[in-house]
């Protein structure tokens, strides 16, 4: 499918695109580039790519595929340090969990004999670096592509292609949208997950073994989205401000009429809400983004 | 262990101590009791039990240990039903996430023939009713005692031992601690999870099927513990007001300087907070109490 790609990072996403994509057969070789010499040497031991370096320059001469799997807040440094090396007609893209700061930072530095197709795979775990990939990571997930407007056709269907070859499924959305879409289904909820673990952490009533202890009531949930990698998601939270803030604040709304409901005694209003939210989940696992095994299997000793 | 156990209430907990129960041979008879004559039939046919009444005043009779394993706000009615039928030397039990409130209604209607020992077994899925239980639900979780004072201690060692049995580890505790351990391992993280389900489903620039479809960005994670039955947890809010309304209001300050960090693009005091919630998700995995697998096997196909 493609003749030479280049991984520009090498932590959970372009690990398990390397891994994956060679076991389709969807390239013919696999540049990796890491920023740090210890992440290269480790990509290398375990056999991630065909060639290996630091130099982000070096990774892609002569690459007909481009994926940045970095950090948000570091596309833009990158890409400058990229652009005069990108091959005629190779596709640039990226994985990062904004896509409108990513566009507004990439496409300008961009050469206009490159196409730029953005990208966003909804897929991940709490474990970070090159070790932590794997070949199903995207199995039934969505991968979301952001083209800017006049992207030629054949490019951005080439990429759907190799994401749908991955294992996700495709779909292409306004960047705005997008970062929208994913300040509800992702960013927030990141955000409130760190925060309840940070409360718990301080509590003078409350030990932290206790609520080491004690976690399988609920809070388990939230410390393993809460162990998701912290530079990733800083980045997020500064790319995404505007749209964070904005589901922040109705998710802060609806809190506190939920407090006022405890205060009060409100019994009712607390469960019809807790009878909507049940159909909610019912909807995600026949979307297949969840699976209904009780407790995920979690009861089975680690 | 026991002679005849009286299982009133027979959801998700009840069923499960009653397969682990006779699994570990543990007890002699069943008695099986249910509110509603569906669930009593359902429960006769999943032969959970050895006899089977919709009254608990029967289901008692000659019980030297009764486990109530219904929502905390109906522990009192039915107390008063069973007080006048418990068996001389009986062990009283229930399986409440709230303990204070529940020591202040059953207690005072108990005869001083009977042993109480309230408990709650932190272990949950988000299933219910009779058809949810499974053997190994108390497998490695805790379960929490808390006697009041004056408890006679060979009863909470019994009882304490039928639990180890079940497969808990058991500690007993102050009520009025384990209200406050609880309300922030548990009941705020539910109460968060439902709400953010609730904004998530209201918004008009995401749509619902938007939000089902690209869940698995962490919002999936909430929906679990938010589709867990709503009458158990409707009772556990109005029955743990002020340790609940408190963590809310700690989780809501530390919520109010994450917005202002990401409001001024404060990136250190994010990068922070998400460095330290990292290594409290790497204590309850020490703990037990989760597993490190990536994504539980969510990855596998359901």
């Amino acid at each position: 499918m493609f003749e030479k790609v280049a991984l520009i990072g090498i932590g959970l996403i372009g690990s398990s695109i390397a891994i994956r994509a060679r076991k389709e057969n969807l390239v013919g070789t696999i540049a990796v580039q890491s920023r740090r010499a210890e992440t290269v040497k480790k990509a290398e031991e375990l056999g991630l790519g065909d060639s290996y370096t630091t130099d982000p320059a070096e990774a892609v001469k002569g690459a007909d595929l481009v994926v940045l799997c970095i950090p948000v807040g570091a596309v833009g440094a990158v890409t400058e340090a990229i652009a005069p090396h990108l091959a005629e007609g190779a596709i640039v893209t990226d994985v990062g969990s904004v896509k409108n700061a990513v566009v507004t930072e990439m496409a300008p530095l961009l050469p206009a004999h490159v196409h730029f197709v953005p990208g966003h795979p909804i897929a991940g775990t709490e474990h970070s670096g090159p070790e932590a990939g794997f070949a199903e990571l995207f199995d039934g997930r969505w991968c979301i592509l952001t083209p800017p407007a006049g992207t030629d056709p054949a490019a951005v269907e080439k990429l759907a292609a190799f994401w749908t070859k991955l294992g996700s499924s495709v779909e292409t959305m306004d960047p705005r949208h997008h970062d929208m879409v994913l300040a509800i289904t992702s960013h927030v909820p990141h955000l409130i997950a760190y925060n309840i673990v940070g409360t718990a952490a301080e509590l003078e009533e409350v030990t932290e073994s206790e609520v080491m202890k004690f976690a399988a009531g609920g809070f388990r949930d939230f410390t393993r989205i809460a162990a998701s990698d912290p530079t990733m998601w800083r980045d997020v939270f500064l790319n995404n401000r505007e749209a964070v803030l904005e589901m922040l604040g109705r998710f802060n709304e609806d809190l506190t009429a939920l407090q006022r409901a405890i205060r009060w005694g409100d019994g009712d209003a607390l469960f019809d809400l807790f009878t909507r939210t049940r159909a909610i989940r019912r909807g995600i696992i026949e979307a297949g983004q969840e699976t209904a095994d009780p407790d995920f299997g979690r009861h089975k000793k680690s």
